[in-house]
């Protein structure tokens, strides 16, 4: 078993955008600026949101947090929303998800200035992604990609495994992870199945794919009835068992076999934020170019 | 071998269409209003904006057709369309692809208001259609779904094919046919092989599929080393041989086989025009209640 040292690779690029911030801050006094909004106050959303806080200070992102009471209204949110997309200090916003049950998350972020959508969560966005012809475009026409797909892209990418023709099997059909992760996919050239909890021959599919996507938040779901030797495995899930974290691949059973893994936790999870910060930077240069 | 008749169930939807529009009509005196946009003098590009008009006076949808210069300037199109935009007798505006090669589409598409989007390929719209969870969610938000696609769904449901935990196999991955196509095929539950030119190993994926969509322009590539009885397949290539029209399907091989398959011509293609009617329509009801 090899595994894809993600905090390794997280790590190299957050010092290198360290680098770069420094140098704007430097040449123009300006820095990145990204807004946080919380809403309410749930332990595990506040854990998340510190992190992100943390990590833009790391690297020299300003962050401009905002915590909304529990029983705000939705025109609250995107009150402050609208008021952040015309704040030409705020580069990024980003809205901390889940919301409250009685929010409609969707109405809010499509308030998102698709500009400052670090999160690559507006539909005109979505939009601009799915219509990509391929990575390369992607690149060049600066689209905002989700994070934990574009992050899963970077680990592939730089870890040296080759996506062009390959059959990839996606487990997880979200708008956060799944869908967006299939258009990256198919837009480097794999052939990619889209598999979910309606899928019926999950482990047939598995067993014909040199990479396997897994992001269905079971504990240990994957075992060695669906893995042939050779495979990546990219495990996205995070499930807290007993004060453990692990992921959605039973990693003890499968540890004697010939496989590429992400490790959980050191895999997926630390490259997600790093994205944030990077996707952070590009609205700052595309904002910046628009001035 | 069974047939799904397309024109009979693309002529079944024309005809309560127009009554439909007949009582609208009676009602309020008022009837939807396509606009279609030609640049050039392509002649296929003719004939299809001929059927389509056609087609429009039909069902009793007022058409507006604007033959632009083949070397007109990008801003004249973009000024049409935003001129479109703003014109309440038009309720959905047609941009007749492919442009001349000295057109970026992509921008004259992105200037068509998604409200008017009746191609269903503008880049909000696209990813309205990429988050819906379901196709309840689809067809209750009323999102506007490229014709092709639609047609295909409507054919599958009207022809009672079960689409739910069904494996399917999309061979080609174009913004018109193939990428929406997985999306609409995904929010029916099915378990979505998105396969393309890249593609290794072809005929295995085929033959573990309950449906195959073949959309690659290819005459007769599709033969019996890609079949198991059982199969439904539709086929979306138009070909022209020697003055006939075929499929992406080599048909006579496998017309002994137990499969159900669209045939070309009297397929997909008959459903293209009538889901841009029904697409009008939908504008025209979107754009009332807006009123």
């Amino acid at each position: 078993m090899e595994l894809i040292d993600g905090t390794r690779i997280s790590n190299n690029k957050r010092t290198r955008l360290k680098e770069k911030i420094d140098k704007i801050r430097l040449e123009t006094g300006k820095v990145p600026g990204l807004a946080t909004i919380l809403v309410g106050n749930d332990h595990a959303s506040q854990i998340y949101i510190n992190s992100k806080i943390k990590a833009c200070k790391d690297v020299g992102i300003k962050s401009f947090h905002y915590n909304l009471d529990l029983n705000t209204s939705q025109a609250n949110i995107i009150n402050l929303i609208k008021n952040l997309n015309k704040d030409s200090s705020i580069d990024g916003i980003l809205l901390q998800l889940p919301l409250p049950y009685n929010q409609n998350a969707r109405n809010c972020i499509n308030a998102i200035n698709p500009l400052k959508d670090v999160d690559g969560l507006n539909p005109f966005n979505v939009g601009l992604l799915n219509i990509s012809k391929n990575w390369d475009e992607i690149v060049k026409n600066n689209i905002f990609v989700p994070c934990t797909p574009l992050g899963i892209m970077n680990l592939l990418h730089l870890s040296n495994i080759i996506i062009n023709g390959k059959t990839t099997i996606v487990i997880g059909r979200s708008n956060l992870v799944g869908k967006p992760l299939s258009t990256l996919l198919l837009a480097n050239n794999a052939t990619v199945i889209m598999a979910h909890s309606k899928t019926k021959n999950l482990q047939k599919l598995c067993k014909i794919a040199d990479i396997i996507v897994i992001a269905v938040g079971k504990p240990k779901f994957l075992d060695k009835n669906f893995i042939n030797d050779g495979v990546v495995i990219i495990d996205v899930g995070i499930n807290r068992i007993t004060n453990k974290i692990c992921g959605d691949v039973n990693i003890d059973l499968i540890k004697d076999m010939k496989i590429t893994i992400t490790p959980v936790p050191g895999g997926v999870g630390p490259m997600t934020i790093t994205m944030l910060l990077e996707n952070t930077l590009k609205a700052f240069n595309i904002n910046r170019t628009k001035k």
